[in-house]
């Protein structure tokens, strides 16, 4: 039995986390018995029923909504070394399994019993974000559990995620282990990238889309594509690999663009695509008015609703996006629309493509769904550890 | 301009049809101005707002709740051979990008503009199923387009379904075209099978859980899998295909286990493959007392939820399937779990593994999700059009 403080649920609380769930909100802890503010950020604690029975390790926030958040339901364990080996191996078999080169999200946080906690794997280098200060404490035992399980090159900590304010915790970029290049290479559906992780976004890749992307292969061959919002080209690129005859990526950042004439020459696509910078919305009325059309527009936005309360503009904003995409498309035309809003469901994704669609007085069918990847997921009990689709829709005259 | 009967319809009810939706309820037809009385089954008309601006073309049945079904917007163009090839062609030119082989449903009734038809393609042979009496009205003028569009070898007609007495239409199955043999070859993901399309159940072949079938690829390998409900061994076969140590087929039917066996042998796999008859459930229960343990489960149940009153009866039952399946798993183990009720959201499916995971104090990773293929695409104006859900879920020891 562990020796580590108790944070005591009031009565009847404890049922979310018996269904399963992993957190604690703060106005369900007991504080007269366990005052919250005994806490300091980061600190472990057992969690346990209004009678004393234990539920699980967590790690704790006082100053946070959510304050604690189980690490494991086996008291005898709390977040070490030895359970982040534990959980770093069973994280890897899912990959192994699941990827046949080692290009993937290894560890995506609660979903494989790690809150707070992402991993990313380039190969023999590994990128951390942390945004918990519980992961913050333990970052020595995690970087000797990922040392020890995963014999990377090198570990780097790209701490500098918007979350990290929320639990206290300062904005930083650093090698935690061995050593990093600027330029990180990746293979994603047998297409070779690279990224310069440091400035990047996020962790510098999205291996979220990668089954979606895998999808493009049979439906580009000889095809006019354009991918908006394209980053460095994760889509673009695919469906130039996969056979597309041009393809034009649309993005504002002249450094992402540079990116994608490299990713594409690493290809031998030097010739086949092309890039356009600008305000994706602006691009995209300027190919309009100069009569431009394509087989398939790839609508992949960054989330355009963060917060519920930005649910009604972000929506509008899925709704023009989506429909400028449609106009651009030929008679039998393909949309790939993305959303990797968590606050955007599926069927809100669906109908914002049926709306576009009828707008300019045409018809839509939905002939494809796409998830997030194997390698992000999703814990059964914590719906917002799903938050990534991809519809692909035929755009039909009526 | 057409000269069909008009169908007029109560102020505001235009809105749904405006919206991209294809049918037209009873209660919204302005039965003064437009008898539905004076219409046959399967009658055409030209569905028209209270105004008397048309809508589009519509097969109609007085007797049934939804009265109309659009088959068009273009009132020039109500259903004829013309237009049902027109459609085909739309049809086929998806399933040709989609598809290697001629082996997939050719036409998804409303989500293809054919309200009431399904016809599966089984290389140069086709099964037709038609559920509404304006279809079974232009059948001749559907078989002629078939022909002329695919050019088949032979056209069975398994007017057989359910649907078919509530629209007032008999129950046959008969060759309306060439010859079709008792028995139809078909491949999905490169296995080969035989349906005995006759007597089998549907059209005789499930092609909609195709790309989920596909995705078994690389997670069975060397593992020993059940398959539950097997039918004629869908999911089983080709898991044995895609390299698994042996499969283990459960059916209530002896004809479709014996159709298993000869699927089995007709990729060369008939020492991986076994069968057992008898009810699921009882078969579970007694696997599980014999001590048995497999590393893939497939539960893919007929639909538990035929009609929206029977939910919670049928909840309980993939309940209840879902987690006996679950106990037959390893320690680290993969659900395959399947639902094609349309009463179903995939969210509850979800949830059923969750409570399930939960109750026998293990935790669940929901991996992937499947869909219904492109060949079954989505009305997105029609929610009923989606039905197919296959959720993939790892189960830990928690």
């Amino acid at each position: 039995m562990t020796d580590l403080p108790r944070l005591r649920l009031k009565a009847q609380e404890e049922r979310r986390l018996r269904e399963g769930h992993a957190w604690v909100y703060s106005n369900e802890v007991d504080i007269a018995a366990t005052p919250l503010k005994a806490f300091a950020p980061g600190d472990q604690a057992v969690v346990e029923d209004s009678r004393g029975k234990p539920l699980g390790v967590a790690i704790v926030n006082p100053n946070t909504l959510i304050c604690a958040r189980l690490v494991g339901r086996d008291v005898a364990h709390p977040l070490s070394a030895s359970l982040f080996t534990h959980r770093l191996q069973i994280a890897l078999s899912l990959r192994e399994t699941w990827y046949p080169e080692p290009y993937y999200r290894l560890v995506y946080g609660d979903s494989d019993g790690l809150p707070g906690l992402v991993v990313d794997r380039f190969g023999d280098h590994l990128v951390v974000q942390i945004s918990t200060a519980g992961m913050e404490r333990e970052r020595e035992a995690l970087v000797a559990a990922l040392v020890k399980v995963l014999k990377p090159a090198g570990i780097l900590l790209k701490n500098d995620g918007k979350m990290r304010q929320v639990e206290g915790l300062d904005s930083y970029v650093e090698v935690a282990y061995g050593e990093v290049p600027q330029v990180l290479t990746l293979r994603e559906n047998g297409v070779t990238f690279e990224s310069r992780v440091r400035e990047g976004q996020k962790t510098g890749w999205f291996y979220d889309h990668r089954e979606s992307r895998a999808r493009l292969k049979g439906l580009v061959a000889g095809k006019r594509v354009l991918d908006v919002f394209s980053y460095i080209g994760g889509w673009g690129v695919q469906a130039a690999a996969f056979g597309a005859a041009e393809v034009h990526c649309v993005d504002a950042s002249e450094r992402a663009l540079d990116q994608v004439v490299r990713n594409a020459a690493l290809n031998g696509l030097q010739g086949k695509v092309q890039t356009l910078q600008g305000d994706a919305f602006d691009a995209l009325q300027a190919l309009k008015q100069d009569g431009e059309r394509f087989d398939v527009v790839i609508m992949d936005p960054p989330a355009f609703i963060t917060r519920r309360k930005d649910h009604k503009a972000g929506l509008q904003a899925y709704r023009r996006a989506n429909e400028l995409a449609m106009r651009l498309l030929g008679r039998d035309g393909l949309l790939v629309s993305g959303s990797c809003s968590m606050h955007l469901a599926r069927e809100e994704l669906v109908d914002v493509i049926r709306a576009g669609s009828r707008h300019i007085d045409r018809q839509a069918q939905i002939v494809h769904h796409g998830h997030q990847g194997a390698d992000h997921p999703v814990h059964p009990a914590i719906p917002e550890t799903e938050y990534l689709k991809a519809v692909f829709a035929r755009i039909l005259p009526v």
